[in-house]
């Protein structure tokens, strides 16, 4: 039997998101009544797989989540969606990740994260990963796993010439300057941009600045998202920093957008390796353009079906 | 085949709880790595229920979860609890009741509970657990369901010569005058007492003025707990105010203590019927006294096995 190739590998995080909404947020102390809870699928790395499985990529997850009933059912989710799990791993030493996000109805949120079962991916497990990864195009790793992890895994694509896509999200002040030696695109949005550079990134014009300090530190391009106003997109070997208006869309719930940008990229870095990465990132803008329009992460991702045909 | 007779029955709510520790609670908009997550039952009529079966009544329970994994599981924690769950309904219309805490390494909390489906349980259900509440020798209420709920179980069980305890928790200002006459045993603590009477409660003997301010309203006895000062009580057609002292103890986590006592409250008032209440009050608070040396609400709950044999 040929062993199966994919398009787009991502190495990441899992969450179960527990939602309630509640009229306001609660205080110090106080035992609030909120009309609304349900649990959704969340963590960058998984959000990403799966917008880059519905746009059409082959894509496989690599991931820890519990030995629980949150993990059997982001193990199902991932089915659901057409991506490869064999490397989804279920820890019994930990509980699957969870968000446990609290939202009042003006829209104000509290948000604590317990990685929980995303911690323990680590080197044992990458090994294992290593002759798939050489049969994927693409890697996508953020930080919401290990970041020793997040690097092997980076480390591994660039020794077997598989192109690399680094979001450092949740972004950590003192990242190891290997990360940006390994991505061959780094992609990051203002405030992680901000961070990591001490420089503003909130303009266009502070955007480009902060774009070409982390240029400068070996990575071989990158994108800063900007969310309404688009992106930056700077090239290694190159001067010029392009940047790629958003298309004006009416925005409803922007969770998981950046992750959908993302996915989105990682589809067509694997499915249309010779496209300028300018033109990526104003149809990966495009794609994550239609997320905002509707509520939620995953449950806003675009399937290839639903979208116009000059993005695919 | 003879019909089962039951010692104790409770109407009322099933909650999972979801518990995140962090370092300290989250600022609005913030997103906070917590380091640990767990699901624990809880909900006061359900803890009431757990509490009395492990005394050793014969208890049922009669609520509603949801058509979902946490309702699964609950529905399970019954059974392994020996409580009758036959009439734990599973709705498909809402997700099981829901307690979203997050809890800071300083003991602060953030609390949003949401219903769901304990606020489905109504009048039809109510209708088919008639004749399994004419077996029961005491019954259990609160405010965790729809109180018009609450007091139709009330109302069913006065009709029925079945003893009835209600506990008026959450307590809400304006309480239907019913809930006081429905009541054999009238038991809430201090903050309670406070918001139905608008009187202080905190000390021995503001809750004195308290007790005979509810006694009035027509319960057939009044117990207001104190904490660590124990409880009052109060019976119609006696003058005297009974103050109950409590055991000392190092309290770890009082978490679902009060429906420690409630449970036990009702285990008594099944199985030594001839009991003074003041003894009943006594030895509940000393049943409670265990739970609050451990952590978490049912988890904390003793067996007969592990109590003094004095209390039994």
């Amino acid at each position: 039997m040929a062993e199966e190739c994919f398009d787009v590998m991502v190495v990441g995080s899992c969450n179960t998101d527990l939602v309630s909404w509640a009229p306001r947020l609660p205080k110090e102390g106080e035992t609030l009544h909120g009309y609304k809870f349900f649990t959704t699928f969340g963590g960058k790395g998984a959000n990403q797989c799966i917008q880059a499985a519905r746009l059409g990529a082959r894509a496989i997850m690599v991931g820890k989540v519990g030995k629980d009933s949150y993990g059997d059912a982001y193990i199902q989710n991932f089915k659901d969606n057409s991506v490869h799990a064999d490397f989804v791993w279920q820890a019994s030493e930990a509980a699957t990740g969870t968000a446990t996000i609290i939202v009042s109805d003006e829209g104000k949120n509290f948000i604590v994260i317990v990685a929980g079962a995303n911690m323990l991916l680590g080197s044992d497990e990458l090994q294992q990963v290593l002759p798939a990864l050489r049969r994927s195009k693409v890697l996508a790793c953020q930080l919401e796993i290990s970041p020793e992890s997040s690097l092997q895994a980076l480390r591994m694509a660039r020794d077997n010439n598989v192109k690399t896509i680094f979001n450092p999200a949740p972004a950590i002040a003192d990242l190891d300057s290997h990360f940006y030696k390994y991505s061959d695109v780094f992609c990051c949005n203002e405030s992680e941009a901000e961070l990591l550079t001490g420089v503003p990134a909130s303009s266009v014009e502070d955007a480009r600045q902060a774009g070409r300090e982390l240029l400068g530190r070996g990575c071989g391009s990158v994108i800063i998202t900007l969310g309404g106003q688009g992106c930056v997109v700077l090239k290694a070997r190159e001067t010029a920093v392009h940047h790629i208006p958003a298309a004006e869309v009416t925005a409803v719930d922007t969770t998981g957008s950046g992750d959908s940008f993302i996915g989105a990229l990682a589809f067509y870095m694997a499915l249309y390796p010779t496209m300028q990465l300018e033109e990526m990132a104003k149809r990966a803008n495009q794609v994550a353009g239609f997320s905002v329009q509707k509520a939620g992460a995953q449950t806003s991702y675009s399937y290839k079906k639903d979208l116009p045909k000059y993005l695919l």
